[in-house]
């Protein structure tokens, strides 16, 4: 009975710290060690508990819901290889900043090393990709313990979403046996005292001296171009957009820095079809920046990385909110640590007098020309050319309702986005995993999104379908309402863009293709979805017009072909060139 | 060209040191940063290239085909989250002494901590899981590097295989363009030199003065008993079984020691039914051992452990051919790290002349009589009692043919594979994953078993096969045969088992039952297998019988039912107490 009160009061101090620290959700795997904190989860009148039996896809599916919520999701799991399942997704939070709280159970310290079953070294599982990691004690029945318990809480959650947001690991030990007691007196009041004010929110700001330089810097700068990649920083793109009217700029918009969508009017300095663009040497040529202002983690376009790291730049300030140095061309002359939307608005203020020593509205209107060129020849091209993967988005979005999340898988669907969706008044949450940009639990990641509550809609391929497919066994179970997109070609269709396509050709399809040959209606059919086929525009037309009037998980398969894709893509690049080239007459 | 020429030669010389050092098998997943060494890998003469899309299933595909090949297995994906998802398949290895060669592709070293795509940091990324990591360098087309290489490749086995064996870990960078020239003269032969030997075997010795002590320590010993765990270790059997009768002491056999099979008269030492038997505090106290020599693993069997737990022994020898510390008791008296074979030749010279003073023949006549009591009571039970999951295993036991291989999954199939698999003619090798009893990845082991041509059973619950169930398209794709019995009970049917059954009956369902309610049809409809359906001792002849007729992947889904399944197994424990109780006397 001592036992269990120690135990009983430990964790559920701990427990109930979460959710005053503003949890709401823990995806739990089942499993016997990690019985007291299930417990005491499911206990829990402000915790929602979703169970996931597959660690893996659960990881991916928390990541989900906190991009969703914009809260630190909790997860929890046994002891042994059930915590190394949660790597990939950790991995992936760390380097997407996605605010995870991870809660292992582990056997006590005597059987640890010892040849026990189901125990590993689980101290410091997840090396540096964590940004926190805290060995827990046996639970005590103890004051300071339990204070103990409710700051280690408290610390987890306000170390996930601190700026950079990330994942956090707490490993508990536990001896048996495992039950609580829920039944204990004043369940949820073991250690609480005063309420500890944990700062969440802080606002690195820079020193006027800084802004000073940097604006005499900028003086120099007559092409100023500002780019904003991949973010979820809220109020940062109306700050952006002020900058950029104040600088001349234009903004070379990524489809994850929400940039595109919501527009009604201020879309003039938003370039969205610059990947086509500078896949061009010549093009690159024309529209040469001398200084760069970049903001958001590194954006999806190669092209544009490429076009930037040809570039001879006078100032290229990079801004971000954490200290770390996202510049993979090493060409930045300022690296900001700063709240963006902060920088933006100051930086604005020491700027706003310069305008007259810029290039006036010429610079910008060249881009917003090529720009709207390069548009025009997109839509002809797609009413022209047959069904393709472009056609998926481009019809999709056709579909799209106001506040929808789209889903796009890493590989080609991310890619496709970039090049067909594009700006509009529609106000989409366009979101993919760009931390380590895996084609591991997306699936999942996709249902966390669906959480949500708004229509969602992912785009993914059939291998990266097929690897998180297990990801689908919890819309199946909470009846998640989402739209599942998967573009079929059979295999591994962003290699057949890659040099290896032509010069390892005996090998290529081995390799790089892999065909699964799977059916797709069969896994609809696995996870009572509706299903639904396209292999041209119309059908996918249809398809997406029937699901819409369904709830619950609709699999439309758009089925495509490899070497066609490729060709059609290339076709859109010459034809987007060539009219470029020959429309647009600037040279900087 | 240059570029080419050096990124081929050091890959090539790398590669072909695999093939020379005994490497036969490489499963690969596709991904563009891994291209040189995975179309060297596919170019290689003697190296067989396995595609498996999903790097989670491909690390205990590796671990499968390296259990039946007992050879190192490498492992090749590309960087970013793909290599996370090894981490389970690379503890497993660790803990459970298998030897994998993992080989990861990174980024060069310009683009790593400066967030360009698909880079993390892989730098130790299974930190202290590996018994190796090397950090690779940028190829060079340079003499001493291609040795460098190649000593490198022979290092990476060698450790990989050397006792304990385990996983080993290579991290790649390169630069782009990736593709080698696999038509560049002499391909093979870049850093040949005279052959290193490499000594692969090495049998650890004790002096003859720790013989002598043991052998002195050993005289105050009369009620000897020998527990042999899970291993592979060729000839130890035989060596054991030599001892029990130096010593006329009792075996206790793990299911994965492989004592219990292919035994011709010499059954008369090992005993099968302990775990039943050991399971009754009572009886425990009826066959008190005073001292125990522990081989192997330690036993699945967790009434065995608890058994000793309890006892006072005057000496505990435990034998391990690994510097490691498998007792979780913290009971040994003697922790030898030496060859078990080489230990039970050498110990039997020294205590055959002991047998005069032990309790002659009582002692394990004794023991045997409980034994074949317990097994007595256990066959007329199963005879009785309507079917339960116990029949899966004792059924399939009359279907199977000599030299098969019997994969257990962890959770409940292990155990009834412990409590209902016995001592046999049949030269079964029984397999499980006990380095760290996960159930993830358990059909893909399975797979890599059955690449080993012999007939392969898989046992496992509904939730371990849901888990892997990815692990099936390795086995679609190669057309491999395998014989998967899915025992159906739609959730966690061990936990049922637990205190927390009773104890927290409210959350019990949702936390541990998690029933997932899918259809085993249309999971083998999914991978083209033939499906049988069971749900009694008949139904489930017929379907063994049905399936053996045909190839590739069979599926046999066995329906029980979780209450039902606990309550049978309590009986038979129940009535096997009841009769050893009554008709066995003795009491040491």
């Amino acid at each position: 009975m001592e036992h269990q009160e120690a135990l009983t009061s430990f964790t559920a101090a701990f427990i109930d710290e979460l959710a005053e620290q503003g949890v709401r959700d823990v995806v739990i795997s089942p499993g016997s060690r990690s019985t007291p904190l299930a417990i005491l989860i499911h206990a829990h009148p402000r915790l929602k508990g979703w169970m996931n039996v597959d660690e893996r896809s659960a990881g991916f599916f928390a990541l989900g819901i906190a991009k969703q919520s914009q809260r630190p999701v909790a997860l929890l799991c046994s002891s042994g290889t059930a915590t190394a399942n949660y790597y990939p997704a950790v991995i992936e939070a760390k380097y997407g900043r996605v605010p995870l709280v991870v809660l292992t159970a582990d056997r006590p310290h005597e059987l640890r090393g010892y040849g026990a079953p189901q125990t590993i070294d689980q101290i410091k599982l997840y090396g540096d990709h964590v940004k926190w990691f805290q060995e827990m004690p046996i639970p005590e029945y103890d004051e300071t313990l339990w204070r103990y318990a409710r700051n280690t809480a408290k610390r987890a959650v306000d170390t996930a979403a601190f700026l950079p947001q990330g994942p956090v690991h707490l490993n508990f030990p536990f001896r048996e046996p495992l039950v609580p007691n829920i039944k204990q007196d004043h369940l949820w009041h073991y250690g609480k005292i005063a309420a500890l004010d944990v700062q969440k929110e802080a606002v690195v700001s820079l020193t006027d001296g800084v802004y000073e330089q940097l604006a005499n810097d900028w003086e120099k700068v007559s092409r100023p171009l500002i780019v904003v990649g991949p973010h979820r920083i809220p109020g940062l793109n109306k700050a952006v957009l002020a900058l950029a009217k104040g600088l001349g700029a234009p903004i070379l918009a990524d489809p994850l820095s929400g940039l595109r969508y919501g527009l009604n009017g201020e879309e003039n300095h938003v370039i969205d079809s610059y990947d086509a663009l500078l896949k061009d040497v010549d093009i690159r040529k024309k529209l040469q920046a001398d200084g760069i202002i970049r903001i958001g983690a590194n954006p999806v376009s190669k092209p544009l990385t490429q076009y930037i790291n040809g570039l001879n730049l006078s100032v290229y300030t990079i801004v971000d909110e954490a200290p770390e140095w996202r510049d993979p061309n090493h060409q930045a002359t300022a690296m900001l640590h700063v709240s963006p939307v902060d920088f933006s608005e100051k930086f604005l203020r020491n700027v706003e007098n310069q305008e007259d020593k810029k290039m006036g509205t010429e610079w910008l209107a060249n881009w917003q020309k090529a720009n709207d060129v390069a548009k025009d020849t997109l839509a002809h091209f797609m009413e022209e050319t047959p069904w393709f993967e472009g056609h998926v988005v481009t019809t999709l979005n056709k579909f799209l309702q106001d506040d929808a999340y789209v889903f796009a898988s890493n590989s080609m669907p991310i890619r496709d986005v970039d090049t067909f969706l594009l700006n509009q008044p529609l106000t989409l949450d366009v979101v993919a995993n760009r931390g380590a940009n895996g084609i591991d639990g997306v699936v999942s990641t996709a249902m966390g999104l669906s959480t949500g509550n708004k229509p969602t809609y992912l785009i993914i391929g059939d291998l990266a379908f097929f690897h998180d497919m297990n990801g689908l066994m919890v819309a199946k179970h909470y009846q998640l309402n989402v739209t599942i997109i998967v573009v079929n070609n059979n295999g591994g269709g962003i290699f057949s863009f890659l040099p290896q396509a032509q010069e390892a050709e005996e090998a290529f399809e081995v390799l790089f293709g892999t065909p699964l040959d799977y059916d797709i209606e069969t896994v609809a059919q696995l996870y009572n979805a509706h299903y639904y086929k396209a292999h041209d525009v119309r059908s996918f037309e249809q398809a997406l017009q029937q699901s819409q009037a369904q709830k619950g998980i609709k699999i439309i398969e758009a089925k495509t072909n490899r070497p066609e894709n490729v060709q059609a893509h290339r076709k859109l690049w010459e034809a987007i060139r060539l009219r470029v080239q020959r429309e647009i007459n600037c040279d900087y």
